[in-house]
């Protein structure tokens, strides 16, 4: 909230009455309301924006800054991600993304939530504040994403949604997952939906997937937005049936036939705004979240005024705020100065009318906060032999058998194989590969559960993970059970994290320390040996494109999708509702 | 709020897996999200839409309407309006817009507040229930519009406006007019506005010729909104300093040229929604409220469905409303059926996924609700002899002397005249008239204040009304004293309306009990009292053009706005400040 004595002076020194405390000159004024470029110098007063004049006009400043040639945008609003996903805590995070233009983020701690419940939303909003990045929580609707299916590590229900919508802090409901419990009227989810829409709050959607009939209901249950576009045609009918779209830059194969059908039609809804989702560090450090979202945009063809209207207009209309998405007078002096519209160069960052950050770097280090109550120790797993992750299917000691499949790497279907057991134990078939699930949160018993896969070639090794959509479950993927084993163990002994092993010793390990999620090493040194466990993955997976290892790694246990994915459990489908028992045999199919 | 039941049932519905409860086939959607016109179906279910769906697909429901060749839009939203000016409570209102397609409306019963305070808006709040149309209540800030320059029937300050915005049925600041108060830093205007930005509901503005700095600094206040526009170039401005513009159908003059501006405009902006403000009851009975507004749009340019994004999702997306504004599942069945989009003709009407209008009537009258507690007796005034609408020059008792003027009709100016004195009372100079301010709110003392104006040409009788805006006290103008005093006394036996004279006697009168500002009548004789008015006043007037005569009349005590405007303490200058004895003689200029 302004002080009421900074408006003030702001309504003075607009009528030059009283000097501006800055002034910015020999801008090009990026009008995302009206989508025009026009030359305007903006006068500052405290963090407001006083006024917003013809070039020259004013001179009568404590400070001048001449950005001749530069264009002024308003500060770019991430409309949906999980810091989570750049394993980073939110100072961490911010001191990445807003020297990259990113002032506003709204932010889902869903992964801290099934890790750690209302306690770990709570430990999120605390970090959250007095950064110069605004970090809008919300609260996450889907813990565990799928129930029944998987079991994370806490519950969230309508009571508990309830009391996080009244935080101040808390913006909405975070993304509505659990597409099956809404579409057949679940309690928990019925609830969770009139929570949010009672608190007058945004109801945000995953609706992954959904079109037609299953869409159309989705959105009637009171969701108002998605961001899983898969496709020109889903992204079609999603805007269609009313939802806002958050259209994401995690999927950078989408973009193109996206952009295109953006650019066909009529006008550019305002219904559509734009976010990062899930980025890791190393890319994070590396291109800057949002901005480089919105700079591939315009790569496949989108007017950058399009995309920059997207990010700051359209997405404080979804929020709501009069007081963000404009470079206005009366509103907050957040402002991203950019050297090239169509790569969306970040030159500069204003925020509460100062100058924060300066070619990609902040100008003054924000002190870091990992306080020594943070959730630490999560991981909830005695040491395992490597014998845990045989999979012995059930009632065959010698002899063929058919196991049911995980089929493909991210897009994911049923499938079977015929395995050979020998003295119980079934041999990894060529081309596939056992992944196995560990309970880590101390609620049921933590022996691997495992299955087959493939998909995902022939791994050389192991690779485990305690980041597991959206149970974060300890999760390993790998053909010889002592290349699985080292890698968990080291995950077991370290509290967390991602490791690879190969030959049945760790080659890399990355320490995740909080909830078995976050980072507690600097941005750079967290990009860094991400880096590093990247190499040695690549080193161990042959899945293609490489560079999507991790991300395959961590979402196939994605238990409210459709289709098949391993957990706790078994193997779930967030389509039809089924948990299977990965060694229960399955009968051959006759003739 | 819809109920859970409501919900489940539409959402089982949109997946076939119940009939809807009315199916809207062969129409052809208005897509205001997308900027788009396409065939679909829409499946309703209780007051919900459950399903917006490719035509012919479903057919199951307990009723089909077919709408072949049909236009479907949301309904309308009239973002700025005040029920009063077309003297109908809110009832009386509702029966004659919602048939033409207006289901939301923002009413600032501002007139109602400055007659009665706080209790003038409890009692709006209260006549606003259970109609099909949604009345959204802001709470009138500027009671009296110009403080020290008038004197209406309250005050309304920070403490009153906060208490308002607590009301659920109120939706924010209604127009912030004091543009004195607000760029001088007042204190009531800073608090008022305060409260408004803490409420998170919208603070809506009155930027009445304010442009370049001043317009800034009123911006930089809080202020988010202005439907005072003159002209494409203050339009324009006001656009560009981030203000959501109201554009309203009251100054049809304007209008053209707005419209080429936005033509010219490289995208329709988010923030350019639309209202009528003031409309008088023929008017509003014979053309419709909003619809007639859009129509003129439409005819001076502007394409259909720019006019109905402005009507409708631009206009939720001010009222951060996500219920509204689209036809999509999960929002309010709210339906306008139109047979033709150049014309804006509205066919049918649905409200809570019931069909209430057809062909320009409810399909059931609405109950008119005037309780018998309502605010009437409220012109606190005796009765008047002719002398005391005589002008009666300080200090000269024969001889000639110079007076100050109200220059013009509506767009006013300082002027002077010379005037002879005999025994005191002056004479009114050729091309002159009388106008006579008597406070009517029992504050202070009732007597006639009274001044020179041209612009009106020369009356042959007198008008008199207690709708004055905004301090409503009673005002006559007129050239003859007998008329005048005859028409004043005519509103003062009957508790406040119009009245017209001529010769000595009464030529029409319309009493307006309630408040002295809303009839009792229902809308069609409301509507013919009226015009029978505005025929007696056109053998009175001669001012051009004549259908405007009382917009000029009720209008020119406007004392927030700049130039001269007689009120009951003199004549006030809004944009100075000053406030003028009519009696005190000027010195004559010099040379």
């Amino acid at each position: 909230m302004i002080p009421a004595e900074t408006r003030r002076a702001a309504v003075l020194a607009a009528q030059g009455k009283a000097p501006f405390d800055l002034l910015l000159t020999g801008g090009i004024l990026v009008d995302v309301a009206l989508g025009e470029l026009r030359p305007a110098d903006i006068g500052i007063t405290g963090g407001l924006i006083a006024s917003v004049h013809p070039p020259g006009t004013r001179s009568d400043a404590a400070e001048v800054h001449d950005l001749s040639g530069r264009f002024l945008s308003p500060g770019f609003v991430d409309s949906h991600l999980h810091f989570e996903s750049s394993f980073m805590a939110p100072a961490d995070y911010a001191s990445v993304v807003v020297p990259q233009g990113t002032t506003t983020t709204v932010w889902d701690p869903h992964e801290l939530a099934n890790v750690l419940g209302v306690p770990g939303v709570r430990w999120a909003v605390e970090r959250a504040r007095g950064l110069p990045l605004r970090v809008l929580v919300a609260a996450p609707s889907c813990v565990p994403s799928a129930p029944g299916l998987e079991l994370a590590g806490a519950e969230i229900g309508p009571e508990e949604m309830a009391e996080m919508l009244s935080w101040p802090e808390v913006s909405g409901v975070a993304e509505v997952m659990d597409m099956a419990g809404v579409l057949s009227g679940s309690a928990r989810m019925e609830g969770i939906v009139a929570s949010g829409m009672a608190s007058g709050k945004n109801v945000n959607g995953h609706a992954r997937d959904l079109i037609g009939p299953a869409l159309q209901a989705y959105v009637a249950s009171g969701v108002t937005s998605d961001h899983e576009i898969m496709g020109p045609e889903d992204f079609l009918q999603k805007l269609r049936a009313g939802l806002t779209v958050e259209l994401r830059g995690s999927h950078d194969a989408v973009l193109p036939g996206v952009v295109a059908a953006i650019n066909a039609l009529p006008s550019l809804p305002p219904t559509l705004v734009t976010c990062t989702d899930d980025i890791f560090p190393d890319e994070l450090v590396e291109k800057g979240g949002l901005r480089d979202t919105l700079a591939r945009l315009v790569t496949y063809g989108l007017p950058p005024i399009h995309a920059l209207k997207m990010a700051t207009l359209h997405a404080a209309l979804r929020l709501k705020r009069d007081d963000i998405g404009l470079l206005a007078p009366g509103r907050l002096a957040e402002v991203v100065v950019l050297s090239d519209l169509t790569g969306m160069v970040v030159e500069r960052v204003y925020v509460g009318g100062r100058l924060v950050a300066r070619d990609g770097a902040m100008l003054a280090p924000l002190p870091r906060d990992l306080p020594a109550d943070s959730p630490r120790d999560t991981v909830h797993i005695p040491p395992q032999p490597p014998e845990a992750f045989e999979l012995r299917p059930h009632g065959v000691a010698n002899g063929r058998v058919r196991l049911p499949v995980v089929g493909g790497a991210r897009v994911v279907h049923w499938a079977e194989a015929e395995v050979e057991v020998t003295n119980g134990v079934a041999a990894v078939p060529p081309g596939h590969a056992l992944i196995a699930v560990l309970h880590r949160h101390g609620r049921r018993d933590p022996a691997p559960v495992v299955c087959l896969a493939d998909g995902w070639g022939e791994p050389r090794g192991a690779v485990a993970t305690t980041i597991s959509h959206d149970n974060h479950n300890l999760l390993v993927i790998g053909r010889d059970v002592r290349d699985m084993a080292a890698a968990a163990n080291a995950l077991i002994a370290c509290g967390g994290g991602i490791a690879v092993a190969q030959g049945g010793e760790v080659q890399a390990a990355m320490p995740l320390p909080i909830a078995g999620l976050l980072a507690e090493t600097p941005p750079a040194e967290t990009a860094a040996a991400f880096s590093r466990l990247r190499a040695a993955a690549d080193r161990v997976m042959d899945w293609k494109p490489p560079f999507r290892v991790f991300r395959g790694i961590t979402g196939i246990s994605l238990a409210c999708n459709p289709g098949p994915h391993p957990t706790d459990l078994g193997i779930s489908d967030g389509g039809t509702g089924a948990l299977r028992d990965p060694a229960e045999p399955v009968l051959a199919a006759t003739g």
